[in-house]
């Protein structure tokens, strides 16, 4: 999906809302558990039904799914395969976080944007230009690179001053070089809000994929505030508080009405 | 495997080779190719067979196994299984580089640790200490810390200077806060064997693992000049340079000599 796709879903729909898809098993409604054997392909399907009026974007992490080996990578493919196909419009985002040597993030980057046929993929910069740089290189498809985190770890290294910057302003700054606004977006922790007016004066344009709104804590109204451009120019994700909202037989009518909230809510600061 | 147990297995054997298992299909031998569905598990297999006596650690890169899907990874689990119960005394790598929020890479851990009974796996640092703790926490197992890089990309932010003081030695210094030398690693490129003096500075005890001897150029004299400790403390990795040093029917023999050759090399120095 190219940037003015993404832009158009976003007018239309009046929301930037991505739905994670992060299915931890204990956390699985038990009649789904019971009903299938494939429970988390089951219930993603069910979420996915569920919140897709109300959001333009999926993030299924991938850890959900390695966990389980080759019956969770099957989810994961099944999963993919069900949002290209029933809700082609979508923006799909792998949120693995790779980054290797080049050869090696190459690699990566065919299995994700080739192979699983997924819109971006999240990419960790720690290793620089040639880890980063491979994701870039398929038509319409978007590295989603680590800025500012919304963990608490984030302190530890993006925060600390290069040359008096934060490391993740230089991280940002430096990697918006190797790409551009049409292949690259950057993860920034809504937990610190405020800071996304640092971001913006780095990269007024690109898009920026915010976590932490919801089980996390950050607020839709500050990431708004700070974050919003012309073009929208975000993606708000929202995984748990959604996707666990309920816990009974209708988890995804739970679900749907957490996403029409938010999604609500996105309309009015649109 | 702990660190006494890894210590004894090198000094009994007398060398500190890792052999990295990246098995890129278009490099496979041919009769190979032709000889059997799963092809990448029959040439790791013939590639263990023939390099074990001659190294004391196994490291499969897990890109070069997610590219192939569901078939790559059913290869590694295969691959990681036949080590575990033919070689049980060889110190087993993933080299994965995960590294997320903390009940992300809790999740990620378990995958590696419990299912797939790695002895290890390697973490990207950026996310900070929650995203590198969860690993840690597994009796005997161990985190392999991202700290200087190997790859051009390297300078873009490891060598730049956070308060004086280059980011990869204050990932090194910060990190080593979190674990110790019995649980954890740190990855450090020898194409900068130099570097070795200031990192053996802050970590005089640790295991560093050492990619980039042979293909990538680094040179095992000076890894072993600046980084062996009483304790020998190294792991040197290398890939390319054995695997794919023939493409005949004798491409196992092919690794076998470029295997003996380094190990004869780490002898000699040891």
């Amino acid at each position: 999906m190219n940037r003015q796709e993404l832009i158009t879903q976003i007018k239309t729909k009046k929301n930037f809302l991505c739905v994670g898809l992060d299915p931890d098993v204990p956390k699985i409604p038990q009649h789904i558990i019971d009903d299938e054997e494939d429970s988390i392909y089951l219930f993603n399907k069910k979420i996915i039904d569920a919140t897709a009026q109300y959001c333009v974007a999926f993030k299924p992490n991938t850890a959900f799914y390695e966990a389980y080996g080759l019956s969770g990578i099957t989810s994961l493919e099944r999963t993919l395969k069900y949002i290209k196909i029933n809700y082609p419009n979508h923006f799909l985002i792998a949120d693995a976080k790779r980054g290797d040597i080049g050869n090696t993030s190459t690699m990566y980057a065919k299995a994700f944007f080739k192979r699983l046929n997924c819109d971006a993929i999240t990419v960790a910069p720690y290793m620089g230009s040639d880890s980063v740089k491979p994701f870039l290189e398929f038509e319409n498809r978007w590295a989603i690179v680590l800025g500012l985190t919304s963990n608490e770890g984030a302190a530890d290294f993006q925060l600390q001053k290069i040359n008096g910057q934060e490391l993740y302003l230089n991280v940002i700054e430096t990697c918006a070089k190797w790409g551009n606004e049409n292949n690259m977006m950057f993860v920034i922790g809504a937990t610190k809000a405020v800071m996304l007016q640092e971001v913006r004066k780095i990269i007024p344009n690109h898009f920026l994929l915010v976590p932490g709104v919801g089980a996390q804590g950050g607020s839709l109204e500050d990431v708004c505030k700070y974050g919003l451009t012309k073009d929208v120019g975000l993606l708000v994700n929202s995984s748990r508080a959604i996707i666990y909202a309920g816990i009974g037989e209708d988890f995804d009518q739970k679900a749907e009405a957490e996403a029409k909230k938010i999604a609500e809510e996105m309309k009015f600061y649109l």
